[in-house]
């Protein structure tokens, strides 16, 4: 699957899902979303909420990348550190590993960064069910 | 504080924040979001992110209860099990009470529950890292 | 299934697990362990590998109480929060509760105790595999 | 700080850790525990409670390498996923990194394997809250 081919699924399917395909690798994936205003919280921060989405897409696209483009597989964990204040006028970049591909479970680890920055604003380690025969 | 003076504070401080106080308690609150197209995915289910969302603010707002409507909490660590898929039709409530009030830190477990059904749709236990005098 | 029955299965099957069974009800449970010196660290304070084991022996008692005597329930994901700083002289009791049980994970949430104190020491949610045909 | 002494402070304040430490870094070590006959469960594989108490050791040791060898670094989250089997006849490796430090909190990621495997065995996330002045 290309990485065009995953962010049309993601217009047709979710056209809610305001983020964009960096790199798709094996078991690995790099999405990003431009902040804007309504993301932000008091203080020029961006909100907790808008880093766990983006953390739980960027399992998503990974996963789906994995074991195809089944809508089946659904979030059943996820535990999120914040870590360091995001900036309010970067991009924020979800790069995402898988560390267990099982026929039930696949989880995966997640690294969330303002653009440009060495440290990571937020981590996140997330479990999906996936239907078991594919 | 009553929980018209919390929806105000929300009302001004987070006017996105799209969910109505059910009721202030010691060191407990009920919170719920009314769910429109907007929050569902594929399916006809809630989305993960608008029940994070909605556990987060949940605690946010007994924390706040708590120490005072001091804009400086935020959130450190959040863990969800999501168990039940929540209704597509109903609101989704958010029970949170605190199981630690500390100095530093304070933690709380929250419930979430599709309106008029027994079974919680999520479990969220999430930590506040809070000013350390109040 | 009687307590005794469940404490015989773990001196068959686990010799090393250190716990007394108090309480089986539906779908909880509740088990204490009896603090020694090897349990403590400096500072004569009980350990967090002991708080964690007793957490996931609990999620473990309740879960074969409610799915009977099968060895492969084996644990996918624990998250603990610790609370407060447990007794060196009391026993440690751990108050588990299922709050999803699946066909293929249950979840549980367990709260620990120090013997005659109201405030818990710690927080676990835990979450088991368990058979699919049972 | 070299890996002796703190294999020495380790050998003098926590006897019963039974652990060798491989490799002390820059915000990073590498720790191993020698599995036993006791430290199994039935199919012969390592208790969960054995990889967690190893994965909180590993982070302990990384963190005091940090902030030096102060008594009163606690653990105040862990998160543990378990991926795989791990085998009984092998030495059990702890691998953390530290992703923040803070004044008040510090956060490392762990992986643990079995030695000689690639796959891990299980990973976890855990947070020690730290003396604010050092």
């Amino acid at each position: 699957m290309t990485k065009e081919q995953m962010q049309q699924f993601f217009a047709d399917e979710f056209p809610q899902a305001e983020f964009t395909i960096d790199e798709l690798g094996h078991r690995c994936a790099t999405i990003r979303k431009h902040i804007e205003f309504k993301h932000l919280r008091p203080g020029g921060t961006v909100s907790g909420p808008v880093m766990m989405e983006l953390a739980d897409a960027a399992l998503y696209v990974t996963i789906l990348n994995e074991i195809g483009l089944v809508a089946l597989a659904v979030t059943t964990n996820l535990n999120i550190n914040f870590l360091n204040k995001p900036e309010s006028e970067k991009d924020l970049i979800a790069e995402c590993k898988l560390i267990k591909v099982g026929k039930a479970l696949i989880i995966g680890d997640v690294y969330l960064y303002s653009e440009g920055k060495e440290d990571p604003v937020a981590h996140a380690v997330g479990t999906y069910s996936v239907p078991p025969k594919r």
